[in-house]
């Protein structure tokens, strides 16, 4: 049986990767696609999301969520990275759809209550919407199936200061409390992100086995790609969001190891996702009665990159 | 010629171990000793590093330093690891020399301007002394040779919180001024310290051949490795202070990188020392313009452990 998700996402080039992803994987059933600022502003991550499903023939709703943190100034777009139109700036066409008229927050609350047990949240942006939900329902913690994130580091340097990544410190309150939630959590961040670099030539091949989606994926993704190069010198890019598709699909991609995550929310730290192994106590507090969160730390990249080729290079 | 040193101290069974080490290295010739509020109280840090000199027959100055950070209310000592005596509640004797006239803070300032240039600050210790003898003498920065401290983990998990050591974690204001001064600084941390583990053999062993040291090192170190042993399951101590005398008496035991260390000083996160590794350059203010730190993530143990067992094994 398919195992149903939703993605709750800031589109965003990788976050385009993983949706389109997370379409064409037959064990995926995406119930929906909600929405939150980040790589871009949320009415323009709202379009992007409905294009995405336009684009794949897939009718399922967009559920446009928070525009800012829960307790903080939004930070500046990252427009640099995804380019100001979030789709590397190659004009891509508005989308026809419109997006369902509950908020984020209840659409993932409306969809967990349907199907206790059973639905998994895959969020690639920051954690606002999903903290937002926990407010409005906290017995989803409890039905939830997993909770499956892209953000953080605990090894890794970070990418936006040298201890915090762009999600996390996007919204580090949120994200303290949905590593606090109780949920099942499983954190994808730098730690295994990094080790995965997606090169142009993998996209020129989906492109040819699935102009559709290849074509659009292989344009968006040059701005993505000018960015590495300019800025850090890579040939490549960091496979971020589509990650925890490839997750989903097949957890053992990963090697994980448990600890408590707390999230720095103030000072030069802000952002950072600390973890305390499992079994380890410290005499200062804020640790303690806390959930394990299941973070991911190694890789197989090369099964993680013929996973989403595989997938993707079906027309 | 042997190379300057002045040890600021909060002994301390390894702190102990470290100043033995040091006053039995003929490539070390140590000024003086400073002390420090830390793993104990700074009188008996003053009593304990007294009585160390007297067991030595080195009558090197000891002066005594701060009670208390320069910005927070002191935390507990670690009894727990060290003993309420510092030396493992064995009843040493109190010494009979008496601590130099001068603050530790000056006793610094005095002796870099006396021999500019060729003075290293061996830190063991919180650095709330070396950031007083900024304050007292901003010069010092381009008259100090080096200053080795042990503190810190990059990548390693903390000792007391998830993130932060106990050097750094006892005065966090303190190390970021010292990190930040402009003096050549190196530091030794959790990420090098726990890669050589201490087997009390090494200590039986100086024992035989050196009665003297060897009996008192012992009798300290039982507390100490029963802590290990009791709190963490570990056959053996981390080879903590002591690492800072191997480093100066031969840095190619070390492997080195270089970054911007920040430590972090509220929240969860305080006492955490962040780098931004040399090279780097990130979105978040705080990071540009700081001084390198030379921070050591290798080390060979074997050659370690060798050089100090034979140091300290000359009667």
């Amino acid at each position: 049986m398919a195992r149903k998700v939703i993605i709750d996402t800031d589109p965003g080039i990788d976050d385009a990767m993983a949706i389109l992803f997370a379409f064409k994987a037959s064990t995926v059933e995406v119930l929906g696609l909600t929405t939150i600022f980040g790589n871009v502003g949320v009415d323009r991550a709202t379009d992007n999301a409905l294009s995405l499903t336009e684009l794949s023939g897939i009718a399922t709703p967009v559920a446009r969520g928070a525009a800012a943190p829960l307790k903080m100034d939004p930070r500046q777009h990252a427009d640099y990275v995804h380019g100001a139109d979030g789709f590397g700036n190659i004009g891509w066409p508005g989308p026809k759809r419109k997006p369902d008229p509950r908020s984020a927050a209840q659409f993932i609350v409306d969809s967990v209550l349907e199907a206790p047990g059973e639905v998994t949240l895959v969020a690639l942006g920051p954690l606002t919407n999903l903290a937002l939900a926990l407010e409005l329902e906290p017995d989803i913690a409890g039905q939830v199936r997993e909770v499956v994130l892209m953000g953080g580091a605990v090894h890794e340097t970070g990418n936006v200061s040298p201890v915090a990544e762009a999600n996390i410190i996007n919204d580090p309150h949120a994200a303290d409390a949905v590593f606090g939630a109780g949920w099942p959590v499983t954190m994808l961040g730098l730690d295994v992100t990094h080790q995965v670099l997606l090169k142009a030539a993998v996209l020129d091949r989906i492109r040819q086995a699935n102009p559709d989606q290849g074509d659009f994926l292989s344009q968006a993704a040059e701005h993505y790609f000018n960015f590495y190069r300019q800025s850090l010198g890579i040939d490549g890019c960091y496979f971020h969001d589509a990650a925890t598709i490839a997750y989903v699909m097949d957890p053992s991609l990963f090697g994980c190891r448990h600890g408590v995550i707390r999230v720095a929310t103030e000072g030069l730290a802000i952002g950072q996702t600390m973890m305390a192994p499992e079994g380890r106590s410290f005499p200062t507090p804020g640790w303690e009665g806390r959930p394990l969160t299941k973070v991911a730390v190694e890789v197989d990249d090369v099964r993680v990159l013929a996973l989403f080729e595989q997938t993707l290079s079906v027309a």
